[in-house]
């Protein structure tokens, strides 16, 4: 990475998107003022169709490797996974202490402890309307609803100003948790004057206002009263909102719950010990019990709304799952819209509890029972008015989206050249003559692939794509050391290429194909020259052969 | 495959689903009476996400194996490529003549002409209205509207009866062609008494009816009066009526047009040939000529709606196209919706485009310039109350889909045991007791990779799975053979694993875990056993390392 020069005026704030921005997820955005460094949120990504094999991706925080004895703080304004989920990874080199909400604690030492990394940092709980002095910088969080709680904005004030990070927000009034946006706060931040607004705007897209959190339990209540069956509902694991509408509902019903899979079942019982959860004595019931409770007396809340595989409800689709199996006229709710990227993996599913005979409601056919977490363009707008910045960074979404929110913050009076679209490794500097874009820092994917971190580069990548779409041959060249000659026949092997036993005939000719290579290359003198020469005649002949473009990978075996 | 007897009756009649069911694209149907057999459609298939490398999926026709001196005809019911798209690949195998539509005939003469296949078989121009005898078959064309020109329904009779075979369908009252769907001819066959109606159901999960295409050209035409640039339209290929719009729209307000992609330009050519699009002398221009027109003068036509990678629209976005850059205030309309699994390769192109400064229209902002080609759910009523079936099979569709619709089928007085939802491979048998579902045929899929059709199989996939997600190690053993014994150290070498050049000492460690495999065999005899132990140590080794799980492939060499 090229190095990037240090703040060289005391009065200078630097904003640094490490992720989030061009994206969605990987959240992670750095502020330097003078010596000092906080970090907000430290969140994993989704690898993409092309990130073969990759389980997840995590920010590139090499931009901070000869900064790290200046970070002073890493503020998190929420507890999902793409503002927290890097951390494991990551928190023993930022070595800093983190300041959150109490939920938002609590679901991140579950991830820690998971991976053994509790005591690479220590914890400082937050509260909104309290205001925390952290090397130069004073943090005030501002309560925000969203579709987890205890989600918070932070306002970062230094002598350069005063910015404010949104973080994942709406303008819920009736949110379960009775948490609103803090309008009145971001109101009187606005009149005191705001730098800049580092705004979510993922739904920049859609007019109006996001519906309301509460709209769903009504939805759940009318499928309740009616089934005469059991209720599945599947949602993302830390929508604890969505659980506790859920519960509610069946408590109303005299449906008792079950919670099913791991993270889901994780996710409930921190949110219930830390009282963002609850659930009335003698309502919960085991999985292994459910059998003992009629149907029309039974909830399932389960995992699996994204149709990860190996997750509970992907197995009941399959009807491979230990304890639950459908019956025909099961109500199942997907309380969640698919993330891009997850939808076969849903459809499948959909397919397969349809074929079970279940009733399935999924977004195509229904949107009363999924609300999205993030402003729509009227909610975006109000935070422009409330909060009257003079500059307006748009974060955490899409360049398309980004850009719509540029044309929406225009559109209430912030000038074209005071909104700055970066994308990650874009570098803002606020000084007393303003803001400006500056150099990108460079960045690159760290992937996460089992128990490697970054061990998995483009070059291997690159490989596994030719091994998926193309699959490999092996040529095996076993050669006399001393008289340097060929020994014996090339061997050639092959896997997810051409079904081998059925591909003799090609085999023995790129046998003849390798043997004319290297007779072609007279008396031997460079074994690598010959080793490239089989490579690019065997390519060429099968490609030739079958419009395919293996891997070619010569042997050569000196004996 | 299991083999299935043949008709035992001579009053019987067998509709074979050979895909399209269960899968949306892909479709093929057989028609079985007595001796005689007809084929409706021979349509390709998109490869889903697990199907690594595969360019296309074909129909599976074991079935007809032993049954191909009885094929009469193949009738196609449009010019899509999931309903002719096979036919390159088959119609050597299946050697009946095809009865079809003019366009949908020039179309398929393209595509046959591309793979020396136009001798295989003889085409019969077919016209709504009449009646064509082949074989047990009466088999009469019924005009539909779709999202392409010459669309019809089959009429099907034998003495057992009538069967309805709509293909894809919408009841467009004004479509561009003037040719609506002809209700009055399947009013009349419904009155005349219609067997078993097989019908086309993928939007039965939305209510209402689907717009008419018309609703788009004026959509159209409010952009390009408005914009002072250029305006670029994206759509499918074959979207013949679609391109009509933006020709139409673009005379209007003296833009010329360029039409730009191979299929196109093909499809635009053999449409303008056979009179199913209508271009104005000196509208089209060049596109190495677009540079000599004022921009608020040109539209462009473009291909690559589906993201698809090399496409013109592609190349656009990521400023890589020979002729065409974007320019700021470029106005980008995509009027297609994404099929599932583009959704990535989409928003990508959106993304980029955005970055240039175009102003991009597309779904998620907007529905002005994308209508659907098949029929809501008041549209697939008024099918199911003109023609008034006794069954009735949902074809074309997932599972999801066939389910709504047999609710719907219910809802207009169809009885719930005569809808009969079928997968691919599924056999339905109608005579003078009724209809019902018979057992199930087996299929596998087909798949079309590079030249190879059908020679990549479920093995081969496999291990391309294993291959793209965790990569190979392969290990080569030499032994000499006169002593029994391995020869020098193991040779390891890996691809899309780790990368080599950083992973020596797990590499040395690997070695060493391959002769302790061979050393704990003490005295060889089955050098295959001794490989199978390598194989396996190595693999525990690797994942305890890495939790990764690479094919381990060991080759062993005699000397």
């Amino acid at each position: 990475m090229k190095k990037f020069n240090d703040l060289k005026s005391k009065n200078k704030l630097r904003f640094v998107a490490l992720g989030g921005n061009g994206q969605v997820t990987k959240n992670m955005f750095v502020y330097e003022y003078g010596a000092d460094i906080i970090i907000v949120d430290c969140g994993m990504g989704f690898p993409s169709e092309i990130m073969y094999g990759v389980d997840m991706v995590i920010p590139d925080i090499s931009y901070l490797n000869d900064k790290r004895d200046r970070i002073r703080g890493i503020f998190i304004t929420h507890g999902h996974e793409d503002h927290i989920g890097a951390l494991p990874y990551l928190i023993d080199k930022l070595a800093a202490p983190i300041y959150a909400t109490k939920l938002t604690i609590g679901l991140m030492k579950v991830r820690l402890k998971e991976h053994n990394k509790l005591n690479f940092t220590k914890f400082h709980q937050v509260e909104p309307r309290k205001q925390y002095q952290v090397g130069a910088f004073k943090v005030e969080p501002i309560q925000l609803s969203h579709s987890i709680p205890d989600s918070v904005a932070y306002a970062i004030s230094t002598p350069a100003g005063t910015t404010i990070h949104t973080g994942d927000y709406k303008f819920d009034r009736t949110p379960m948790d009775g948490k609103t946006t803090d309008e009145a706060r971001l109101g009187e931040l606005g009149n005191q004057g705001v730098l800049a607004l580092m705004s979510d705007c993922l739904r920049s897209e859609k007019p109006g206002r996001t519906l309301s959190e509460s709209a769903i339990q009504e939805n759940f209540e009318k499928i309740m009263k009616n089934a005469n069956g059991r209720v599945l509902i599947t949602t993302f694991s830390s929508n604890v909102s969505r659980m506790q509408q859920a519960i509610n509902a069946s408590v109303k019903f005299g449906r008792r719950v079950c919670i099913v899979g791991r993270s889901m079942d994780q996710n409930s019982q921190t949110a219930t010990e830390l009282g963002y959860l609850s659930i009335p004595k003698d309502t919960l019931v085991k999985v292994e019990k459910i059998d003992k409770v009629p149907d029309k007396n039974l909830t399932i809340i389960v995992a699996g709304s994204q149709g990860q595989p190996g997750s509970a409800l992907a197995r009941i689709a399959n009807a491979d799952h230990q304890w639950i199996y459908i019956k025909p006229g099961d109500e199942i709710i997907f309380s969640a819209d698919p993330i891009p990227g997850n939808q076969d993996a849903i459809y499948e599913m959909i397919d397969n509890l349809s074929r079970l005979e279940a009733n399935v409601y999924y977004s195509d056919i229904t949107s009363d029972f999924h609300v999205s977490g993030h402003a729509a363009q009227e909610e975006l707008k109000l935070m422009l008015s409330l909060t009257k910045p003079k500059f307006v960074v748009p974060i955490s979404a899409m360049h398309r989206q980004m850009r719509h929110y540029s044309v929406l913050a225009q559109e209430t009076g912030v000038p074209k050249q005071n909104v700055f679209i970066i994308e990650e490794g874009g570098v803002i500097e606020f000084d007393q003559n303003g803001g400006r874009i500056v150099k990108e820092i460079e960045t690159s994917n760290v992937f996460v692939d089992g128990l490697g971190v970054g061990d998995v580069g483009s070059i291997v990548l690159r490989d596994r794509k030719v091994l998926a779409e193309e699959g490999i041959v092996v040529v095996i060249i076993t050669i006399d050391k001393a008289r340097n000659k060929l020994q014996g026949d090339p061997d050639i092997v092959s896997r997810g290429f051409v079904y081998m036993k059925e591909s003799e005939s090609l085999i023995k000719e790129s046998q003849g194909v390798v043997r004319n290579s290297i007779k072609s290359k007279g008396k031997i003198k460079n074994w690598l020259a010959v080793r490239e020469k089989i490579a690019s005649d065997l390519s060429r002949f099968l490609f030739k052969k079958t419009a395919r473009r293996p891997m070619v990978l010569p042997v050569i075996i000196g004996v």
